[in-house]
């Protein structure tokens, strides 16, 4: 019922570019056990560059049936919540195919920004029940602008007790899952 | 005034062993950054292999002082809450002379698994201000029991809404340090 994208396009560089970011072999592992963890149907990584999305299913592959397999079956579950997608788009018509719906998933950006259409996490958590939802997080320095653009809704911020808001994108997945579903 | 310990030596493997096992890159970038968020004064990298440690520090001084810092100056500034240390009694002696004081820090190990002397994440946080804590966390196949029976208390596991266990410790540290100090 709850899925995430990672997403590698389009996202923003340093100098506020858009470009497509490579995938790292980490967040693989760590987004796959952190969704396992707090029940995430899927855990998509999203990107339009081939030689990536091999490389991506040649890790995958590895832990489900090759020799990561035997030494961590634990690794092995965890990886079978994943799935490799090229774009958004495609990532969210996979999920109305899962649902058998028309409607597509309802879509929530994150941001380490305040932006508009922020929700609170409060605000969030209530209305989750009523349909899929796709929670987009993003690589590089952020989500592209058109992606914050047809999104349903953005999440506010992490707020820790300090100024500093640069958690790595794999921490900000674990502490909002954990916000939103963690017991 | 609140400390994390990342615990190489002494650990388990996953046949119950104690092991010294290696540090991860990766490891240092997401602790420094979420150590940094969290406002927690210093994050040590607990490991008696020499070799080991002057890894992590070449590496902590190319993000400080070589291009790393240019290239990325948020990077620097969580990189100084890192520091390196031989062992946890080390580290301890570090935060009492750095606090002035003869009362070594309130030890708090973290676990997977629910131990004697669990304490829950709301009666810890009402213990917090009391005096400076460290929180050790383990590498591999969690903390080795001599450690886990020198410490004040353990903390409760993190519980989602699975049966399945297994996060890894940058997502560990990142969820625990949010629901202690979150906002």
């Amino acid at each position: 019922m709850y899925y995430i994208g990672l997403v590698h396009y389009p996202v923003l560089n340093k100098h506020g570019e858009i470009v497509t970011t490579s995938v790292t072999n980490f967040d693989l592992h760590d987004l796959a056990r952190t969704s396992k963890t707090y029940g995430i149907s899927g855990c998509y990584i999203i990107t339009p560059n081939q030689a990536q999305q091999n490389m991506s299913l040649y890790i995958q592959n590895y832990w489900q049936e090759g020799k990561g397999a035997a030494f961590n079956p634990d690794r092995k579950d965890a990886f079978d919540t994943l799935f490799i997608s090229p774009s958004i788009e495609e990532t969210c018509l996979t999920i109305q195919k899962r649902h058998d719906t028309k409607l597509p998933p309802l879509k929530v950006a994150t941001s380490a920004r305040r932006l508009s259409k922020t929700i609170s996490f409060k605000d969030l958590k209530q209305r989750l029940p009523e349909r899929p939802t796709l929670f987009l997080f993003g690589t590089g320095w952020g989500l592209a602008p058109q992606v914050i653009e047809g999104v349903d809704h953005v999440l506010e911020p992490i707020n820790g007790p300090t100024e500093y808001n640069h958690l790595p994108v794999r921490s900000a997945v674990a502490i909002i899952l954990d916000r939103l579903f963690g017991l």
